[in-house]
């Protein structure tokens, strides 16, 4: 980063893959729930399925063919839609219930506390993910996430990569969005971020989508940092 | 609390009055601007004209002769009009922009961090105020208040007591009214969450107002839990 960069005050973070590692925690509870049923299933599978149909559900929203929907129940859909493939859909309405709740009870990267809480000694630090209020309180307390403040495009009924999403987090906290970096794993969410005046600082999750030999830095050099993970973004911004 | 009274997984907490020590906080600030312009001043009375002024412009808000305006705004509107009557009207924009945001500084009550610590053990804990997001935010960083998530009347439009505020905060974290529970020590603020559905627990906060021998137990003897503070409380609800 050059001298000349203008200092965050607040930092946001992407929350599904650049904080938690959602592949490993819904794959596990996928598994739970096959074994329950006596049921064969490759879990790492599924969980890729119900990550990829959350996407396309995402953007019938942002087009307007849906009226606003939470993730909570863009999964749900998506959910319902795959048990009957994967011969779950003798699943009972609270059993579905609970499974759509493992997009609560996601694991943190193994930095992530720890970087969290080192940057939260400088920084608000604060959430600006596509979950939801409630699946994003309820999955700090499990993963014990140290948030100063949850905020979610559900506020603001806009979803990432919307350019509301991002000013409205900015607006919410009341700092400019030149003092406001957007944290994440993901390109398309950061070039988006910047393209609303926001700071940026990529971190590498080689392991989101499970071990790939092709994960690579991003060809977007012009990002403000790009870290292997939270210890070193904090390292890097002087905490 | 009689045991068939079904029981609270969220606490959503009142916060000027219930958690921090607005008056105490506020005449601090108050002594020290006046000091440094060498006036002589009652602290103690500005605190309570720049707290009392609050509730009038808010209710324009409510009545929809101002349009949403954030507490924040309603603060400085009150502070501007305060400045001139008592010797202030000298200090530049920087000067009452820091000024206004004493709201954002306030001190919590002696028993809120470690009583908020032991109920965020066994309950979502959750802000319910009128400050808007930004003012808990940093006050909550200020206070170290260990909030699960920061709610606001700001998130609705809708300026407690109004019905909307209270179903919207339990609708946001995904609960029915009847299982969350308005923590506060105000009679008005508890009786509109009643209103809506929602739990009571009513707190003492005796020196509120500052020194006030006829400070009593409030008249409405039907709320689920009367307290004397946030430890007592934790203790009631078996934390």
């Amino acid at each position: 980063m050059t001298s000349g960069t203008p200092a965050a005050r607040v930092l946001l973070f992407d929350v599904f893959g650049t904080v938690v590692d959602w592949r490993s925690s819904i794959a596990r509870e996928v598994a739970a729930v096959a074994k329950s049923r006596g049921v064969q299933i490759d879990a790492e599978a599924f969980a890729d399925r119900w990550r990829a149909g959350y996407r396309p559900a995402m953007d019938r929203v942002r087009k307007g063919v849906l009226p606003w929907t939470n993730i909570d129940s863009l999964h749900r859909m998506v959910l319902d839609e795959m048990l009957p493939e994967f011969g779950l859909d003798g699943l009972s309405e609270a059993q579905r219930q609970h499974f759509n709740r493992a997009w609560h009870r996601l694991d943190p990267w193994p930095d992530s506390v720890a970087g969290l809480t080192r940057l939260k000694s400088k920084f608000v630090i604060a959430t600006l993910s596509n979950g939801n209020v409630a699946l994003l309180t309820n999955m700090a307390k499990f993963a014990r996430l140290p948030w100063d403040c949850v905020l979610s495009a559900e506020l603001f009924h806009h979803y990432k990569p919307d350019r509301e999403s991002y000013l409205g987090a900015a607006a919410m906290l009341d700092v400019p969005p030149a003092q406001t970096m957007l944290v994440a794993a993901h390109e398309d969410d950061l070039l988006a971020a910047r393209a609303a005046g926001l700071l940026t600082a990529f971190v590498r999750r080689p392991l989101e989508q499970g071990p790939r030999p092709d994960y690579n830095l991003p060809r977007e050099r012009s990002f403000e940092y790009v870290a292997d993970d939270f210890e070193d973004l904090a390292r890097q911004l002087g905490v």
